[in-house]
């Protein structure tokens, strides 16, 4: 296994669950274990894991899949399900599933009793290379994604990626748009590199994925909660999560997938770091002609973007009123807090829907 | 003011509320302000503290008063109330209040956009000398007291000790109670000090607050997340809160107060300090004899004890299944996490009962 071992938490990645597993929950010794997955997962990705808790004290906790579970309510049930079991300070909650799972899951280990430790075994991509690596963790309130939270340490996250294998490739996508971030971000070897897509060959996903970790835990290790650096870690997200807010609420479930508006969102982002800084056009053109070959772009109408414009001032990014943008003058070399004016934005949903395919 | 700068928090003790907090305020240069309070404290310390605000941007958020108000229903009223006046990252919580107003604000402040700042006032004894220093805040998870929350620094905490003239005698106990608790645990000459209970000289009463604060500062500083020296702080806690849960659930409201349940349960702890540490006999019974000018000790039963043992399982301090118990060989010498036969306590609760009073 490659692993990072930093002062709060490891991180392993690499085909040797189980041991790695076993290792760290002896480590901990804990007086109870409390496995957290959902229902889809559950059929997948148990039997990878469940096996090897057997000599330890240990209860499934099993919730509905997708974002619906990630509310107050999901919490309050778990809470009261922990307390039932007699879950004490030195029990440990495994979170087995997507993000999800390791939003949840982190957030009621991270405020039960005040704070019990946890473990993620992160099942999809976007759960392996972003969501449960950095401590961020929390759930919605209502349609504000990600309202109520902490940020905190797994006591250790195991990324174990033959578990891609069960996804679709809708699912696919959210994962690799991250990576394709931590390339925008970071180089552009590695941007080249993740916009091959090549989700085929394990073993090439296998260092692609431990690249991408050790590049967003570089970013969160320095700037834990999110005053510098880690805000780069944006780039793409402001647009993207109105976008996908705005779908949500207003066109339906299958509208847009996070990974789309995502992929939408750093168009977007690309197209204003032009505009506004100089960030080279080729770059620009290189990522949509071979994003679009992936995923399909809505037709946004000016009804559309003024409504997504609108969502905008929910972004928890933002400060004393404004709406704070990460940019980019070249790949990876952010500007962060950058105000845009909405003229740009239109400007900007028009350029990566003309863009050649 | 007198103040304790840390790392992450600024303590003040001292008449001068309104200068200081004024001055924290500017330094933290919010977005907006949210000041939340109970409608009973609004009554009487409100006053104190709005006129000073008028400058900024800043809302009043006013709960009911009382542990009633410590839940995750209430948390999430006022998680979705942040959300609606636009509360982004920079915005700041003051909470003006007791436990419940500290405990509860401090929780939605750590967890809302995972995690703005926020500044206590407490307007109660308790709150002065416990329940705001530290950074332990949460909520109550239906009987199980601050079952849900997390460990936490505020901005800055500003104690006022004029307010303490607008408590009634029995809240003002159960603050008194935490002060004595930090004489037990750390000297004979502040023990002493405390157990005069000169309710009535402020300038006497400032400098004893001051004491209990500087105490227990230290303490939490040394051991944020009590894996140690932080325990404790839970000397006569162990039995004072499975009296004081067991009051609430079987007898009502007026049975027993927090502070009496401390009282008695420190009496408990001194008994049991004794006959498994040598504790010594005439601390035990000078306790009891002051104490018991203030506090009448309810008659238990054999039933009540039987029930109470039973509710020490929900304790937040017990680990593998175990009660943990703080003991003392000594003023200011504990012993941590010690196991109690339940004869052992059944004989405490009948000797605090036959002491001459």
């Amino acid at each position: 296994m490659r692993s990072i071992n930093d002062n709060n938490e490891s991180i392993f990645c690499g085909n040797e669950l189980a041991a790695t597993l076993i290792d760290m929950v002896r480590k901990k010794a804990p007086s109870q274990i409390f496995l957290l997955t959902d229902q889809h997962t559950k059929e997948f990705c148990l039997e990878a894991v469940e096996p090897h808790l057997g000599s330890w004290n240990y209860h499934l906790l099993c919730i509905a899949p997708g974002e619906e579970s990630k509310t107050i309510k999901q919490s309050e049930i778990l809470w009261a399900e922990l307390s039932r079991l007699n879950a004490d300070r030195n029990s440990l909650v495994i979170n087995l599933g997507g993000g999800v799972v390791t939003d949840l899951g982190g957030f009621i280990a991270a405020t039960y009793q005040r704070g019990i430790s946890f473990i993620n075994i992160p099942t999809t991509l976007l759960g392996m290379v972003d969501a449960s690596i950095g401590g961020k963790c929390g759930v919605d309130l209502g349609v504000l994604k990600n309202q109520v939270g902490v940020i905190t340490s797994a006591f250790a996250t195991i990324v174990y990626p033959p578990f891609i294998k069960t996804l679709p490739k809708r699912e696919l996508i959210s994962g690799w748009m991250e990576m394709i971030k931590h390339g925008f971000i970071t180089s552009k070897e590695y941007l080249d590199a993740t916009l091959l897509f090549e989700t085929n060959d394990l073993s090439k996903i296998e260092s692609l994925i431990w690249t991408s970790i050790v590049i967003k835990n570089n970013i969160v290790q320095n700037d834990q909660t999110e005053l510098g650096r880690r805000k780069t870690l944006n780039f793409g997200h402001t647009l993207g999560h109105a976008i996908e807010s705005y779908g949500l609420q207003k066109k339906g479930q299958n509208w847009i997938k996070h990974g789309e508006a995502i992929a939408i969102g750093m168009g977007l982002a690309c197209y204003l770091s032009h505009k506004i800084y100089a960030f080279p056009e080729e770059v620009f053109n290189d990522y949509l002609s071979k994003v679009k070959k992936l995923v399909a772009f809505p037709n946004f109408t000016e009804n559309d973007i003024a409504q997504i414009i609108d969502y905008l001032k929910y972004d928890k990014k933002n400060s004393h009123g404004g709406v704070n943008f990460v940019l980019l003058k070249d790949i990876g070399q952010e500007v962060l807090d950058v105000t845009v004016k909405n003229d740009f934005i239109y400007e900007a949903f028009g350029a990566i829907g003309q863009s050649k395919q």
